[in-house]
């Protein structure tokens, strides 16, 4: 195919990635992180391990289809017991796999003192394990855990380890940085001495991110000649996480020297998708995903500067280090107090508003954002908002109602049966198509009940707000004490999975909530094409 | 002092930081920054930059007496003009700093692209620039921008800014990997051969972390020579953010080669308390703590019950790559309330409150922050309710006064002028000292105005409060929508320069806010030793 080496990605996400706290994967859970793995491209997908939990136990019953090696995690066969008499190996050697990774330690201190046996029985443990694989027709993998740590304390032993399993036949034997707290040096120096015993193409890394270096301790190993790495999805893992295996491939796939050194299993087309994927993993788990994350975050292409922002237009990839599309992530330059007009003419392009960069208008919209965002506006962080705020000084933005007055009241008293109980209540007046429309409604809190009131009756217009959500709802105090300026940031959604974002600000926390709030209803009848007369005039 | 050479932290969360996606510094917030950095022990703060935005001009017009060298940011004098005929120059020049840091473009592409000038052009404006801070009395630095995608295309001419900037007196010459997509061991490389040429010991390294390496790269920098590393509090930065300076001052302390072979201005003291100092610069951002973060995250010394639980309690030691508490951070072992009931019985311990380990009210506290913590409460981060709570759960936190019930109205409506205007009132009935007493106030939203109300009339504690002030109030909503948890934070302080915080949760933020606010006055009239019949028993 190509004389490029083949660099082999092994997923642990199952596995050792399980191990993140707060995280307990479903077995249907399982099963979509191996969709995406699937999608991703990777070699070896570990599953879990069969026999500690009902669910890992499940999840092994039945074969998979997979393109990845499926692979059983499990320890080596316990000292004292023949292979065919350990309930634990034969769990894992029976399990629906096509790989079996057996963890090993590889720290002299590690075998007396937590397996309390002799450094001979461990050796002898992991041969007669990768054996027993082998004759079930497997394929053996052995994770030497402990093993940096244990090379800096006998060299010998943990070397010793290695070769053993190697020799009994394992496909691959990991050194794990179990620990996680060596030096991308140390690794790369030590990997280079296992490299002379035992072939690299048989040698894999399994780094973790105490320090922040499961990625660099990652390639450090590759260049010492490691041709496996193990790694998770975003880099999940016990403590500070596994190596981040969607960092890790745009790395391997994009920059010198490794684009041109290896082959790996992950396609173009699927580099074009990791940032779908990353974020479709975040979604599994019900967690934001790091916008600051190196290729797939949202801002991982994103500029702020000012100084910047016009060249960046002129020539976009001298200031990128990669195309952004490549990962399928998108560049974005930011409206903020340090932008120019350039800036500004970009933004508004984005959302299909052309304008002359002479026209005087814009110099107004210019002056109202940097007037807005010393009050504590940040659009850059509520579209919607800056959308409407544009398209209002440009003249295009109807009336759709108009808030004649609100009252919210919130009253914690005890009730009939001398519980104490709160209660909230809003009221809101409006003038829309003509009439004057008054509604109440209650809440869990005064800005619920605020948005029951003002989504009760909003005359011609309730049909296309029906769908409306409110997903998300953010505060932050901008000058602290209760006196301060209050920022609000609302995240609104329909049922065609549209989402956006609405600002307000004000020091009464319940006027900034209404801000964003009216931004977002007035926001979505603008987008569905809603005249102020409420006729639907065009479909999105 | 000792032959170790010094390595030189420049922290740039005011400057480089402040071009994070969705974040705006205030004023106030600035002020904060450089009280933690101070704390911290780093030796330069970039304070932002001059002339650029009316925050950072404001910032700049007033001197600030702190340890480390103060700096301002800002261009190098513009082409065609002379140094006394610039006034974004003059701005910098006349802000209030120690220092001033120039960027300087060093990739011969944006030279001619972005600034349309000649090479020769920018080499004299770095050496003019340079000029005239020592001539106005500052020390210089100068940040070569895209530095090695600069060397990558024109070494000689990238190497020329460094020389240039060198010989004009620069006391550092930073090199930029401005993109942030340069691999560890390019860096090492090329800061090699930069060193060959001007000593390291002016050489600084400013590293992104669009491929995960900035923590990496500024270590490969060091290692090649450099003698500074530019970097922000917990790695915030544009796209993927900076180097973070909170895993690089661990490692550089604790890890070999490096806490051999430098110095640094961080003492083991601040070292200690670089948790807390991470977590507090979070709070201030209003964001949560990433809890994998290396070093000070939550679960960055946190072990899920599995394999491993059983052999890190006999060791713990061997299972951790550095003790958690030189970084005041703590280990947790999640596998039974036995460890809970140890760290409960040191936390009380640390409120000066002696119970013995059987003593039955122990269980029902640690049950009872076990069902608040789920509910969303997060004693961590409130001292003062945390101590309350414990305390009326051992019956010695006296009943102050009881609150029968409050109400407050939010509203909006045209004034008698016709303007729109919010008004918020509260009133609210409690029982103290054996008599009722209502109170009504008006204030900016809501809460400010349940604050009023609340301690307007204390009845005989009247006095014991009239120093106690609202410092900050933060909210965070737990899971998304108007409809969520929301959780209210408080900082309080008095005249003699206590602080403590306190914590609320509900549903309702009037209600969060609330019960957070009681806490704060319960906690100070106990602090004060008054009696609940109104009497000074003791004082503090």
């Amino acid at each position: 195919m190509s004389d490029k080496e083949t660099l082999t990605l092994f997923d642990t996400t199952l596995r050792d990635g399980a191990q993140t706290h707060g995280l307990n994967f479903s077995l249907e859970e399982k099963i979509a992180v191996v969709d995406i793995l699937e999608e991703l491209g990777v070699d070896y997908i570990e599953g879990g391990y069969p026999g500690a939990n009902p669910t890992d136990t499940a999840f092994f019953q039945s074969p998979r289809t997979t393109r990845a090696r499926f692979t059983a995690f499990g320890m080596t066969k316990r000292a004292g017991r023949s292979v065919s008499n350990d309930p634990g190996l034969a769990a894992i050697l029976q399990s629906a796999s096509d790989s079996v990774c057996f963890v090993a330690k590889a720290w002299d201190y590690h075998v007396r003192l937590a397996l309390g046996i002799s450094l001979e029985e461990n050796l002898d443990g992991i041969a007669e394990s990768v054996g027993a694989a082998l004759a079930a027709g497997k394929e053996a993998l052995v994770d030497c855990e402990h093993f940096f740590d244990g090379y800096a304390a006998d060299p010998d032993f943990a070397l010793s380890c290695v070769e053993t399993a190697y020799r009994a036949g394992a496909r691959w034997v990991v050194l794990c940085d179990t620990n996680g707290g060596t030096m991308p040096e140390t690794i790369e120096t030590v990997v280079r001495t296992v490299c002379e015993r035992v072939p690299g193409s048989h040698i894999g890394i399994h780094a973790h991110d105490d320090t922040g270096h499961a990625v660099a301790n990652s390639l450090a190993a590759v260049r010492a000649g490691a041709r496996q790495i193990q790694g998770t999805l975003n880099g999940i893992g016990e403590r500070c996480g596994n190596a981040n295996l969607i960092t890790l491939i745009p790395t391997l796939k994009l920059k010198a020297p490794y684009r041109d050194m290896f082959e790996v299993g992950v396609t173009d087309d699927a580099l074009a998708d990791i940032t779908v994927l990353s974020r479709r993993f975040d979604e599994l788990l019900n967690r934001a995903p790091d916008v600051h994350a190196p290729y797939v975050g949202a801002a991982a292409f994103t500029t702020k500067a000012g100084i910047h922002a016009s060249a960046i237009m002129k020539e976009p990839e001298t200031y990128e280090h990669i195309p952004p599309e490549v990962v399928g992530n998108r560049r974005r330059v930011l409206v903020s107090d340090q932008a120019g007009k350039s800036n500004l003419l970009s933004e508004l392009a984005r959302f299909g508003i052309q304008v002359d960069s002479k026209d005087p208008r814009l110099d107004r919209l210019l002056s109202d954002i940097k007037e807005r965002e010393a009050e504590g506006y940040a659009y850059e962080a509520a579209d919607a908002s800056f959308e409407l705020m544009a398209r209002r000084v440009l003249g295009t933005v109807p009336t759709f109602f108009d808030v004649q007055s609100f009252r919210v009241m919130v009253e914690r008293r005890h009730n009939a049966i001398g519980d104490l109980v709160t209660v909230s209540e809003a009221v809101v007046k409006i003038d829309v198509g003509g009439k004057t429309v008054m509604s109440v409604a209650e809440g869990n809190g005064p800005v619920n009940a605020l948005d029951n009131a003002l989504r009760k009756d909003l005359g011609p217009y309730q049909d296309a707000i029906a769908d409306l959500e409110l997903l998300d709802f953010k505060v932050r105090i901008l000058n602290g004490s209760t006196a301060a300026t209050t920022r609000v940031l609302i995240e609104s959604g329909d049922s065609a999975g549209h989402r956006w974002f609405t600002i307000g600000v004000s020091p009464n926390i319940v006027d900034a909530s209404f801000q964003a709030l009216t931004d977002s209803i007035t926001y979505r009848l603008m987008k569905q094409g809603v005249t102020d007369h409420g006729l639907q005039v065009a479909a999105e």
